[in-house]
């Protein structure tokens, strides 16, 4: 297996632009990732496209509209994580030699085909009882709450957190901040989980440029190693009626740990999938940043705020910079290439030089069936 | 890279099924294939699954429902080539030594999606046009029959060749055979392209097993060879107004014949894209089964039919099998295997040794943009 390397990122600010189409949102980034890179637009061998509502080629019109064509394209989606596959697609086909350099692409346009929360399949037997999204990840704030004796306002510590480093971050879909009081006090969706502790809809896009190390040099002068990657399926849950874990990212992260060598203490920041704060407080657990349960004592003491001792979503995560779902996981790749290369700003994590970055697939029902994808960054 | 080849594979009869979902149809694909392989179901380590219509991860959805969980899986779509790309994706794996068995699935549930023509994007240059599939492939004939002569009896042998092929394919939609008189006086759709010209729209699944060749034998008895694999994007046409072309199939096929170290006079047997009637004319040219502007003549000499000296679509094609359209590029596999290893009964072309399949992403607005992929199988 090759060392690869990420030699450029792009991404548009995310926001709502109804007006827009996907080409309109993602050749910017495109443009931007090419740019950043340093490579000439026709050494890009392949581009795998993440993407949920599009259709029909999303990559290759983007690519058409980017002015590049002939390559190999392959639209993937995975629901949450489709982003985070298109990554791993093009690392796979990188590390084991298929290419040399290659474009992974995330993009959505939500505002057309989404109002409210993201739909259901109609045959997932949770659907059928009326659960959806922001209900089941409710089911998994009040039973983490009933076994751990986590607060309202420690789950709220995670919107507090992630808006007010989302203030730092221009591309950041909403960059407010709000007290815990304010948090808890924002209209009820589901029970615990108010409006500011949903992450919203919205429209976005982002790129990476990916390169075999041993060639990156040429292009490159400030390379991201991807140190591992690892995109694996199985249960969100941990067992049958037990919210509070996810045994896929558990499964995931441990594959990720080993092929990167390295484990949770290593780790200098995160972008983590906190699609509902709930998630961010169980996927501490599950990436072993502390123990099963500590997660909401975890917030509070501080530890993933910047400036902590584990910064967890800088960038303002999904509650704050938006949630596009085929853009969401090559942006992440986009905030740690910028943290590890110390171009972060005022939301820079000082010194950071590894960075994990963590996305699930929305899954089936939220039982089983999910996609959960890992990525390991180094400089 | 290392030999890989197919080990197993499963096929539904194609045909409307508005009352089955995505799990009912492909279920059944993915378990004979498995079982046609040989192979524990714990044992396949990757699963791509190729599907446009069904939203949210139909992968594992299926692979929930056949009782298969936790390894990677990625959903892929490239319109009519999504189900190649899912070979595709699993064949690039398994070569460059990522994983040693994997599993491509292709599925599409259209009785729920679509009535009528394909829906375009409206926001292609062609649609806001009015142009659809059924028009474009018109003018592509009306294109042939005005440059080299083309005439609509030519057109029409195509179909009845193929409905004459799915008299024998039992999983075909439709077993009929249809005089030349017949396709022409059927219900007229677009100039020069009459109902039987054009491909159904239905329902279906397949599934392939693809193991790398080194451990092949510890599983199976009769492997066959996936002698190239090629994945390109590119324009459908050959040059803005030449309709009669592809550049993208031209390309795409240079590559998997250099690829497999071989030429079109080594074909034995072919599926091609035969979406229309036209398509199967100029695939035979793009191909290089035939001179440019040929392939009316070589059709009416009869080459292509089962019997003739390069039968194409043994199967029925997309025009009598049907083409449910992740379902058809995993369907083209379970036909090249089944000729290959001898045993596709009355439709079997005698003695045949190397296959090719071809598929053709819709593209975008059928201009530019679209996918096409070609990979040659041998025994």
């Amino acid at each position: 297996m090759r060392e690869v390397c990420i030699i450029g990122v792009g991404m548009i600010p995310f926001g709502k632009f109804p007006e827009k189409n996907i080409e309109e949102l993602a050749v910017p980034a495109v443009l931007e990732a090419v740019d950043d890179a340093g490579v000439p637009p026709e050494r890009i061998q392949v581009a795998y496209c993440g993407n949920v509502y599009a259709g029909n080629c999303p990559g290759q019109r983007v690519l058409r509209e980017a002015g590049m064509s002939g390559m190999e394209v392959v639209n993937v989606s995975n629901a949450c994580s489709s982003g985070s596959t298109a990554v791993r697609g093009v690392w796979n086909l990188i590390a084991f030699g298929v290419y040399d350099i290659g474009l992974a692409i995330g993009v959505e346009q939500m505002s057309r085909h989404v109002s409210g929360a993201i739909p259901l399949d109609e045959n997932d037997l949770e659907t059928g009882q009326g659960l959806n999204m922001p209900a089941l990840y409710a089911m998994r704030a009040r039973r983490h709450m009933d076994r751990y004796g986590t607060t309202p306002e420690q789950l709220a510590l995670v919107s507090v957190k992630n808006h007010e480093h989302s203030v730092h971050n221009p591309r950041a879909q909403y960059r407010k901040t709000f007290t815990v009081e304010e948090v808890l006090e924002s209209a009820m969706i589901c029970d615990p989980l108010t409006l500011y502790q949903c992450c919203p809809t919205g429209d976005g896009a982002a790129a990476a440029v990916i390169c075999a190390r041993e060639i990156a040099d040429r292009f490159s002068d400030r390379p991201v190693t991807i140190a591992a990657s690892a995109l694996l399926s199985g249960r969100t849950n941990s067992e049958p009626r037990e919210f509070s874990g996810s045994e896929l990212t558990v499964r995931t992260a441990r594959q990720a740990y080993e092929m990167a060598g390295i484990g949770p203490r290593d780790l200098d920041v995160l972008e983590v999938h906190d699609a509902f704060t709930i998630g961010e407080i169980t996927h501490y657990e599950n990436l072993g940043l502390c123990e099963p349960g500590e997660g909401g004592r975890f917030v509070e003491e501080g530890h993933t705020r910047i400036g902590g001792k584990v910064p967890v979503n800088p960038s303002g995560g999904l509650l704050s910079k938006g949630h596009p779902l085929g853009a969401t996981g090559v942006a992440q790749m986009a905030e740690l290439v910028w943290q590890l290369r110390g171009e972060a700003g005022p939301r820079q994590v000082t010194g950071a030089k590894v960075g994990l970055a963590h996305c699930m697939g929305g899954g089936i029902g939220g039982v089983e069936g999910a996609a959960c994808a890992v990525h390991i960054l180094k400089r």
